[in-house]
């Protein structure tokens, strides 16, 4: 129980700080921290809640990790529906807060109704925040997922220096981030897409809700290809 | 008495850092730092102190951190008051400096005497950068604290890599103000609040101190709540 | 065999991250990330990687780093043409698949056929983002690497802190790119210009290809000269 | 020697990448990186050579860091000498290495005659970039050293985590700039405003030369008086 909650809190700060930092700060007048400044936020939910919780839950936050960590030999089967249903709920619940926090700006009349990115949704073509298809959108989805678990799998490796592990992972988001948020708004995280699409849609804009299978099939493809492209990488034959 | 004097310049340089970067770069003609470069100085203040003085007083530069600490059974009572003195007046130090710096600028005339943000202070409603109500200001601020000192405590724990934690909640800080300077100017630390509200006062602005008592009760409530939900999460009865 | 594949795998990563952010999200608008975001990119695809691979391979992902560690007395000759090839064929298969992503954008028709970093690729006078001559484009390649290689020889070294070697690299790599984008468009790296360039061509923009010599030969002579200015600094005789 | 040659090349580096950055890259048309930029290349050339040559020198780079450590106890009156003239000589030259890139620019027509910051210099009336008055600017250098040092101090103190020091003393000075650029360009380092200032000088513009005396005293000063601080704080006797 301990572990799911410290997924659920992870996957909530996840869910509150980098979608946060989008919905808020992203185009603020003059001041706005742009694409940069999103992609910081994500990484650092990442950083900061793998060092705080790392040791409870191990600290995925994110169903894409569960899935590639067991396929890399590092997770128990039986575990993994219980982290992603933590997961999720934790990022509905982030959505949420954001949801009643962004609620009560002054003149605030409610989400767009139209247009990509809204409530920091992923999606794809019409949705895609440069326009990009549903082919690109796999691809980048994919190969972005499989990099993070291949990093992953590396960082917190017996044979890594011991303790760095949340630094390279976090970043490592904070670099998908600067290279995929036109394509996608970036994903690479199931629970995070879920979390900002039913909220959005509980608000009068459920767009994103079609497209939400791209964002749960290719990161959960990805990382379960990139755990194993790493395992085959260090010729491990079994766990860890 | 070593503990206290950490702790003030601590706090010192967490304001004249932070709020001095706010008023003298983020708005600076074509190359200023915005709310990414604002972000990254405040947690660089706190990164870097608790590098240079986490030994001598544990790095708290906040009231909301030592009541958290406090809460979350790692900070004797009887220590409360000293800390949380020295930080308001480091704090109110910090201010002064800064103060004397920005009143040398070519054509300084002057605190603006009304608008958000003036001189760094925090706010809601009319006073804050985004528009946002006293409301969302409360659940922002209340929310940001609790994932603080959440990290805080986790990210100090014996089981958690030793050293890195300057890192995890320098960088918390940043990504706090990442999401939140929008909706208050982000405080989640009275200290910080209170320095820059009584310079502003003193010189012809103290509209920001009416609303202080929400800068005192959120963060420091937000941070109890925070230390103790580590406790649950991390199933403690007991100190560390 | 594994070492190859770890290079590969690294090279690709920081051509499809580093690249990748230039070419999708440094021009976006209103939110572009610029030089400042790819910059952290490029070199968080190091930093990732170096804490990944590390252990494998050593994390080279770069000729210059390859020839340099091998005059810096760290790397055997008869393992450099592997190396090496592995992280050309790697860069152009990241490279490769930045492409089919770029393609599936709305509009998109083709690549530019003229202009500078066009695809990210490097060059000097009317390729350089800021028309820099070919002299000021070796100096700066030259000297780049040159201290890229100190840095590396020296953060490796078993003198130095044990385990930050990749963050004092991979950030030294964003440092070069935020001095020197504007020159070249940063190669220091004779793998990453040559797998964008050899993509430009197969899709209508070879200009870049007839200035390759430089970013195989500016690099790779000051990766030799920064490794052997560390052993004289280091008064070292013999390998590490 | 082998210190000497170190401290050389640090300077050197901290000179070229840095003020380099500021003169290529900041003003760069739309991609440019700012004030945001320069602070984060300024404090990763100390980040990096702090991890490649702190082993072989201590890697001060600065004058006032030296005559810092020496007030500090942790460094001999013997060696001042020579690392201050090797600071300012790599200085020279990394200044020299700059001025050669950037006069291979197309159109390059030598520096500004006039202006606040040409070729990275520091200054303070009319030579501040936001025109801050002389006290200004030895209140901000005085304050901002004195906090460098004593961060110094601290982080490398036997009681701080072992290794981390270049990050919070190179982070440290990102932060510094991050707040002080307005005010007098950043200095906080004697021989970085002697080596743009020399090589002005040489090149038509010496208006900076006739302010160098205060980025000698004041950094200076306060970086005496942080150091000393620290002992106070730490209640240090005698060296570490």
């Amino acid at each position: 129980m301990n572990k799911l909650l410290a997924e659920f809190i992870g996957t909530f700060w996840l869910v509150l700080g980098g979608c946060g930092s989008a919905v808020l700060a992203a185009a603020f007048p003059e001041h706005g921290i742009h694409f940069v400044g999103v992609s910081f936020a994500f990484g650092l939910t990442v950083l900061t809640m793998a060092y705080a919780v790392g040791h409870i839950s191990g600290g995925h936050f994110n169903p894409a990790v569960t899935f590639g960590l067991w396929a890399g030999g590092r997770f128990a089967t039986k575990d993994i529906v219980g982290y992603v249903v933590a997961q999720v709920v934790g990022a509905i619940a982030g959505a949420a807060v954001l949801y009643c926090i962004i609620s009560g700006k002054s003149g605030f009349a409610g989400l767009a109704t139209s247009g990509a990115g809204v409530f920091a949704t992923n999606g794809y073509g019409e949705l895609s925040p440069g326009g990009f298809s549903m082919m690109s959108a796999l691809i980048a989805e994919f190969v972005m997922t499989a990099a993070f678990l291949f990093i992953i799998m590396g960082a917190t490796h017996k044979d890594a220096p011991a303790g760095f592990a949340p630094i390279a992972i976090g970043l490592g988001l904070t670099l998908i981030h600067l290279i995929s948020i036109p394509v996608t708004n970036t994903s690479v995280n199931p629970a995070r897409s879920t979390g900002v699409s039913v909220i959005a849609a509980m608000f009068g804009n459920g767009a994103s809700v079609g497209q939400l299978w791209l964002f749960w099939f290719a990161p959960i493809a990805g990382g379960i290809a990139g755990a194993l492209l790493y395992r085959v990488t260090k010729c491990e034959k079994s766990a860890k």
